[in-house]
């Protein structure tokens, strides 16, 4: 889908240089660069891996944030999508996403107003709930006596070692659940668990063991809700760190990877099953500018601070610079190359670029970098060939 | 001003709140909020300040990056507003901002294009330029034999220690405030020089000692060029940690404080002449909910890598928690509350809050953090009073 080029323009003023040829290394920087073909290669390895393992995709869209992509997930036969805040839901909602995954608990009142209100339009949303207070607010607020349009499927979310949210397996869990299925407003639909500790365990062989660990928790909890005669019609979870190891636990009907698409430098450090080569490429990365080189020995580009995530301090410079330079922040505003020295064959002294010289980084962490631009600058073949808005960027709340 | 209610609510789904008392403690969070009453009284003690001290104040915008906040410090008498980025600069034109100075070089070829448009739509423009090609080529584009509308006022950016941007001080510098002065499409109007090294050094003494040496460097450089007939109408520089220090150089006309409306954990660290308090307050906070509690010892917030800069990593919370809470970054949705022990009197286990508790962040590192957010959720007396939007958030480029 193309945007109408008014509303291009108002997200990058790139958007005048589209179809043009050469155009993707012209533009206005930093800007955040999708490579199509990568992309592309990335969303059907993912569902293609799914289909073959009998797991369905339900890939997170708090990575790439955008109606244009989820659509895309969806097309290819994604059975959803996956947000973390209400929010989010909230714009995919009105841009068409039918099927939508809330992950993370809404608990404020205000919020569960929202939410019921966008069950009401939407048929085909989710939340997590996991603890008893909230189920029961929900409850109240999705009752069919208010008139309310239809209740709210809701999964209980599992805490398999995160602690970050869910509820630890057990009695407790059971009772949230058999809470939820008795409530009129309220529709149980199965388990969420997300061992996000696990998505970035360097080792293949040590993630394997914990991330199977953590699923039987998963499967043994959903064995005891069935004699409980309670069945999990969805047990979700499974990032990218444990595309290939979910499927042999048996347990997810469906896996939450996000990062796949894009992956960044996070996840191209994680090892693969017998030391194999990433099975995803980097089709996201950030393209900066030179744009001072008066200081012998390094060189100020354009992106910084406010144009990557910082929660990691590793910064890869996928092209455009000398082998050996190393990139760093320099401000809220611009980044630092660090030379290295040529060869003495080369002359001996340090590398440079000038400023106008064009790099393009690795995202070092997709999500959150991903989360402080307008739009995707779409590129094949060395040309800007679409404009993808961040439809739901800044939807924390 | 205030907003058309359809734009307050397309930015945060708390604009239907506006008015009702209590409302700020009601907000959908994560959210940034700003007290108007502190928010006034940092404005005007700059302001106050600068006039006492016969500086002109330029304040930074690239931290506020909002039009309201921009013409709030122009009605209280600032001689015009800095951006970092040409992105910036567009935004505040067409919000009817007059002057406007871009404190980062403009290099690339399109966005030269743009420079000299906007040149043409505003009589108050300037930029900054740090090394002789650029010069050149802005000279070029902006010749008036190209039917501009004006010169393209222009700063020569002095490197004084930073070595991000600028010349070195110099015969280097010197020819290129020349050659700028001699080009018909190019006005020369001063010297910029930014010792952003110096800003959070966090001893008072040594940090004034540094300032003042780097202030005698622009000095001298603007009495070299004085000897060739070459004079500085504009001197800008400095910042929030050398706002007392800098009239004490004497050579700087105007001070480009930006951090200082709202302060953050980082400001709040460095030391004030003669051990005094902060001459700033804290106006600005980030309101975040707890969302999960079922782990001992610690809770789960919905503010995380997507809400906070996380370029340094002390996570101060300013109102909200039990004395001694730690906070933590818990991903890129959630952030995390460790909490300490209670006394033996209060019964010796450790604190704890629940699901739905509130409160409210200092904000670690204001500028990028600001940058996250859609707008400024504006509080007084405990309830919503305006919402101001973030208009040139994620304008980088």
């Amino acid at each position: 889908m193309t945007l109408p080029a008014e509303e291009a323009a108002r997200l990058t003023p790139n958007a005048h240089m589209l179809g043009q040829q050469g155009s993707a290394r012209a533009l206005n920087t930093p800007a955040l660069v999708l490579d199509l073909d990568l992309f592309d290669r990335n969303l059907s390895r993912m569902m293609a891996h799914c289909e073959a393992s009998g797991l369905g995709l339900r890939p997170h869209a708090k990575t790439h944030k955008s109606i244009e992509i989820a659509r895309r997930q969806l097309d290819a036969g994604a059975v959803g999508i996956c947000v973390a805040k209400l929010g989010e839901a909230e714009v995919m909602g009105r841009g068409g996403i039918g099927s939508v995954l809330i992950t993370s608990p809404v608990v404020k009142e205000d919020a569960i107003r929202r939410l019921i209100a966008l069950n009401n339009d939407m048929p085909d949303l989710m939340v997590c709930v996991d603890n008893i207070d909230n189920a029961e607010e929900l409850a109240r607020a999705a009752s069919p006596e208010r008139g309310n349009a239809r209740a709210l499927k809701v999964l209980v979310d599992l805490d398999v070692g995160l602690h970050r949210t869910g509820i630890a397996p057990g009695e407790g869990a059971a009772k949230l659940a058999a809470f939820i299925a008795a409530s009129p407003g309220l529709e149980f639909k199965g388990l969420q668990a997300y061992a996000g500790h696990l998505m970035h365990v360097a080792d293949y062989a040590e993630r394997r063991d914990k991330s199977l660990a953590a699923m039987k928790m998963l499967g043994d909890m959903r064995d005891m809700l069935l004699e409980q005669s309670i069945s999990c019609d969805v047990l979700t979870g499974g990032g990218t760190g444990t595309w290939d190891i979910d499927p042999e636990a048996g347990v997810l009907t469906d896996l939450q990877a996000g990062s796949y698409l894009f992956m960044d430098t996070e996840y191209n450090a994680v090892s693969q099953k017998d030391g194999a080569a990433q099975a995803f490429e980097t089709s996201l990365t950030i393209q900066t500018t030179v744009v001072s080189a008066n200081t012998p020995g390094i060189a100020t580009t354009d992106a910084g601070i406010k144009s990557m995530a910082t929660d990691q301090k590793e910064f890869r410079i996928a092209s455009g610079a000398p082998e050996g330079t190393a990139y760093f922040l320099f401000g809220d505003e611009q980044g630092g190359l660090l030379f290295s020295d040529k060869k003495e064959s080369e002359g001996g002294e340090k590398h440079s670029l000038k400023p106008g010289a064009v790099l393009n980084l690795e995202t070092p962490h997709c999500d959150p970098t991903v989360n402080l631009y307008e739009c995707y600058h779409v590129v094949q073949n060395g040309t800007l060939v679409d404009i993808w808005p961040i439809d739901t960027r800044g939807r924390s709340a």
